[in-house]
């Protein structure tokens, strides 16, 4: 157990930005709340996985909806109290701590807001190691977990319990739930208990997004002999994809999602070369002259050149220099049931999932 | 108390689908599952209003959803037992009784359906004393009751649990829902005690849905005298508005509603003349050569003009003749709030509410 205070939030909002990989949501919100309910509520103890015994019941928190909006339409405060009421009640069970379902933007920040402001301990673990768009993208899913009972509500005090027959089906009604509510909801789900937890979740990622933060924060002080680049890609596993300047941003809002895709234009070594990135709330390929360097389930991470600060989809700028990045994901992703779930297949494109490491080489 | 068996059944359909006005569903559908019900689970006890403890609770049952679908998606009669699991855990009570909350097509069934399955007694009650298309238009919206706790679930095994700060909010969100699970679903709303029953709801609807039937079915033993038709017109407080062939039909299905309109040319006494209906599920105004005739609340009614068997929305052909008639709404529904809440202005016509009675002089 240790403690997570604004120092810690600060550094989780950077990693967990990149974990991201474009998606999540813009974490800056999210870590204005996060820092609001520690200094009001003290701050939230970190808690290993196993530090949860399996009987008891583990409650991710998170936000549904399309990340340009969830920027927009913060969360009142009062939420978890009512969401952790519903679920208590609906599985007549207390719920023994809180954890976070995905590695993303604002995503990595709610579940320490609720974790504050209920007093519950966070669990170091996510269903992800990173953020996807759709509700059943998560490795409990490959482990046969249901998704329901889902807690659901937005800001002006709607709430909504369910059950679903699948976990698509806790996507479909949840995701028009969120667009009539105006597009983010705050819902739990996936409440389960700590051997679950340990069995099928993503173990250290708090941790990991809070080193991986630090190291972007000091990347100007990167070991001697080595550029920041080279520190970057080093620290954080990454495999070098692309470096351009924004040439172009399509975007589109549909059916809840941010859709859109990024073309950048090649600069330094990679001057007269084209890339694209496409997008579904999260980057799911990377393109470079007409050749796939990394699809989903690998994450793909747009940074810029010179800070190394992750970008999210919807801080995409015509004009700005960014570095594209692959990085590897879960290893349960890389299972057959998990390239089913969440492979390139899944979003519509046209190529089999190789590893980007593979595609690297 | 008296039982409702097949007989009563097949009287109460016949004059349920009268008082839909168009709306609510072709009742032969409801009619073969509240048949299969009683025979299976013996009759339902039929109560009086006044036969309900104030303090205790009464849960009414409907399905949500655009009629054309309701008739090819039934329910699988195992979601009363979930629906009255959900509210009564919900509510923390017992549900003493389950009533209609719209006297309309498959509406006045499913009720009956439900009470058998459940061994509750109905009440004979609505809330409406017709059909209306969305959840608020209800005269406990009137009296200041919410929708929710909703309990909504689909014949796959989907179910949701809501609570909503506005009855139009319960409507938009379960809306939403009912058109992703396939545009209809079994819903329990507006629990409420015997005391607001009483105060609010349209006493006696059940027994009127069935005389209403009875006599329809037995149009041609009128009393000597008077034609079939002036019987109708009697017995049923109907204001004749027009009589013609259907000669065209406009059908859209939108928002999870069946909007459309009907054109008549007249026959008989109105040759020459023409007339059409409007309709939102439910028939919304009748305008005859340009007059309007009558609007909502007030129900607009087309019946065949041989056997006077009401004709729903969703039964329009052309060719088929039929007479318009105008049948005076349940008093609450004529004052300010009611008219607020459904009159002509709420579905998009240009006109003040004029009651039926004094456009028809």
């Amino acid at each position: 157990m240790r403690l997570i205070g604004p120092k810690e939030i600060e550094d989780i909002a950077l990693g967990a930005a990149l974990l991201g990989a474009g998606g999540g949501g813009d974490p800056y919100i999210g870590k204005l709340m996060a820092l609001g309910a520690v200094k009001e509520c003290g701050p939230v103890r970190l808690i290993d996985p196993d530090e949860v015994p399996d009987e008891q019941l583990c409650m991710p928190i998170a936000m549904m909806g399309a990340p340009t909006v969830l920027n927009e339409k913060a969360v009142n405060g009062s939420e978890y109290q009512e969401i952790i009421r519903m679920i208590e009640d609906g599985m007549d069970n207390k719920v023994y701590a809180i954890m976070p379902i995905e590695a993303g933007g604002v995503n990595s920040m709610l579940p320490i807001v609720a974790a504050a402001r209920l007093g519950l301990p966070l669990v170091d673990v996510d269903g992800m190691g990173r953020a996807f768009p759709e509700l059943q993208h998560v490795t409990f899913t490959i482990g046969g977990m249901h998704a329901t009972p889902m807690a659901l509500v937005d800001e002006k005090g709607n709430t909504n319990y369910m059950t679903t027959i699948t976990n698509k089906w806790a996507e479909r009604i949840g995701r028009v739930i969120c667009m009539e509510c105006g597009g983010s909801v705050s819902i739990a789900l996936y409440t389960m208990t700590g051997k679950m937890m340990k069995e099928f979740g993503v173990h250290g990622i708090v941790t990991r997004s809070e080193n991986l933060g630090r190291a972007i924060r000091h990347i100007k002080d990167c070991p001697e002999g080595m550029t920041p680049e080279e520190y970057f890609l080093d620290y954080t596993g990454g495999h070098y994809l692309f470096k351009g300047k924004i040439s172009d941003v399509l975007r589109e809002v549909r059916n809840g999602f941010n859709f859109g895709r990024v073309k950048l234009e090649g600069i330094g070594a990679e001057k007269g070369r084209q890339a694209y990135v496409e997008f579904q709330n999260e980057n799911l390929c990377c393109v470079v002259d007409g050749q796939i360097k990394a699809t989903v389930p690998d994450m793909i991470c747009l940074v810029d050149t010179e800070t190394f600060i992750p970008v999210p989809t919807d801080a995409l700028k015509y004009g700005k220099r960014v570095m594209v990045v692959g990085l590897e994901c879960f290893h349960l992703w890389r299972t057959e049931a998990g390239i089913d779930l969440a492979g390139p297949r899944y979003f519509g494109l046209e190529t089999d999932y190789i590893p980007v490491e593979e595609r690297c080489k």
